[in-house]
């Protein structure tokens, strides 16, 4: 049995973009894409819509800014067959409306704005202007998990009073939630939205709890959910898009393209990127804490004893519990 | 607020040794030892009581039987404030009574005895034998997510009738279980051996769901909670008792030593043996297999191209689908 209701957003070039600054060739989008495609996968996220001004395109690739050009060149001639759709993703603070061009120009289906509360103005607005130019559009709130929670509700009263999203996200950011957190946030969400169908849930596995909680969700109700192939995103990376296809019943989905381009394409970039579990995540999703400092612990080299002091660096992180 | 009733077993060497052949140098055992009993983990499993008739000495290390020679050289010298008890495991069809010594001969607080359903008559006899010479014992019953469901009740209404075990355990050797799945055998198992106190849970990562499964046990009042620091296990491994011991909340455990110990024991242990979550364990628990088939497929080395044949891998597994 399943529920025709769920989509799956794939967001392995957008999310692993943060690991390697956008820099995947186009052959790696496309094969992606193509999996994507082939698996089922209702939308296929392929990076960043942000702004050039914020983002040197000497020190990014082109993932960060998805000029619809590029777009063209990654969907040609590739099959399909079941309908996967587009999604590309604005941060409030980092993106311009301006630089999304109308719908009837563009191979992008849906823009998804990511915001922190305080920024939630800022979504509103390119949420809106990319509405009016005939997108889809969802609101992805990071960082739920350190909210100051009467400013969230006020943010999410916004988005369902000011907004044509067909979704608002609970983003954990810092996977720092445990499943009756999740709970706490889809009633909170649904309520506020006044619509179960349109929350939206995207989770870190810093304590291994990205899949798991990705379920708890799915068992609230909540329809539309977020994963990267293998895991592949910032630090601890996401719930793992394969693990959410084998649990879905769905039987449009077919799981042995997204296995197939994992081996192909992403094994050697988790290899060299060094995403998913390890002590130094794990203790920022412990303590709520943005996963910045336990990124640059991840880059001490081998040879250096310091890279697995990890009680010294607990130490340091819950310092700022004063 | 937290519930005294919560014992952590932490399995690393006991289940770790599965990925090493239990070859762990004293050093390393007694580092993990003494992290556990700083950091007030209830008990320590330090290996398996199996019987050398079934495991050439030549082959594995001293932790395939837990002589208590080895084991008095593990605790000497070593401070425990806060009670940490040892644990051994004898596997039903691998291990004998006689190779017990009586309790007051040995540092072993607890047996625990492993077994798949049918050998349960095994177990239940090394069980009352180990009771007999004055050991608190468990009954661990591997792969319960394959086990004939009327075949599972006779062997824990036997379980409940003729031991005294303090525990019998849930073991998702295969990391099959969704929690769903967890809450269905919890009620099982408590309704069977007619007490929550006496159900315990042990889950493997396959699906990246051991340590939320072991949340779910929890929360259905599961107290005894078996763990590995890092995750070290077979296969993809166990939930990690670092998470167990951050997720808890009573103020006698302390994570800082496990974090040491991991730091300086585990990591390097990881980087050579790979446990943790990768595809073809993936897939080994999305069919409910075991996983040693996927064992043989992360041998392949690096060099050889069919390492990442994922798509591959699921088809010769889901054959066994006739």
């Amino acid at each position: 049995m399943f529920r025709p209701e769920i989509k799956v957003y794939d967001c392995t070039i957008r999310d692993g973009g943060l690991m390697n600054s956008s820099k995947f060739s186009h052959e790696t989008v496309r094969n992606v894409y193509k999996a994507c495609c082939e698996a089922g996968v209702d939308v296929v996220e392929l990076g960043y819509k942000n702004s050039k001004t914020m983002f040197s395109p000497e020190e990014y690739g082109a993932w960060r800014f998805c000029e619809d050009s590029d777009l063209m060149k990654i969907i040609d001639g590739i099959d399909n067959p079941k309908g996967t759709r587009i999604a590309v993703m604005q941060d409030a603070h980092k993106a311009f409306a301006e630089d999304v061009a109308p719908k009837s120009e563009s191979p992008v289906d849906i823009i998804r704005v990511a915001t922190y509360v305080k920024d939630i103005d800022k979504a509103i607005h390119l949420a809106n202007e990319a509405h009016k130019k005939g997108y889809e559009t969802t609101i992805n709130i990071m960082s739920v998990s350190t909210a100051i929670e009467r400013e969230l509700d006020e943010a999410l009263a916004q988005v369902a009073k000011e907004t044509n999203v067909s979704a608002c996200y609970i983003v954990d950011s810092f996977g720092a939630l445990y499943s009756e957190d999740i709970d706490y946030f889809v009633d909170k969400f649904s309520g506020i939205l006044g619509d179960i169908n349109k929350v939206g849930i995207h989770c870190h596995n810093q304590q291994q709890l990205g899949y798991a909680n990705t379920i708890a969700a799915i068992i609230k109700g909540v329809n539309h959910l977020d994963g990267a192939l293998y895991g592949f995103g910032r630090a601890a990376g996401n719930a793992p898009t394969e693990l959410l296809i084998g649990f879905l019943k769905n039987p449009k989905y077919n799981i042995r393209p997204l296995l197939d381009v994992i081996g192909k394409e992403i094994v050697g970039l988790q290899e060299q990127m060094k995403w998913g579990y390890s002590i130094p995540y794990m203790v920022g999703g412990l303590l709520n804490r943005h996963p910045d400092a336990a990124m640059k612990m991840m880059k001490i080299p081998d040879t250096d004893p310091n890279r697995c002091d990890f009680a010294r660096f607990y130490d340091e992180m819950a310092k700022e519990d004063f």
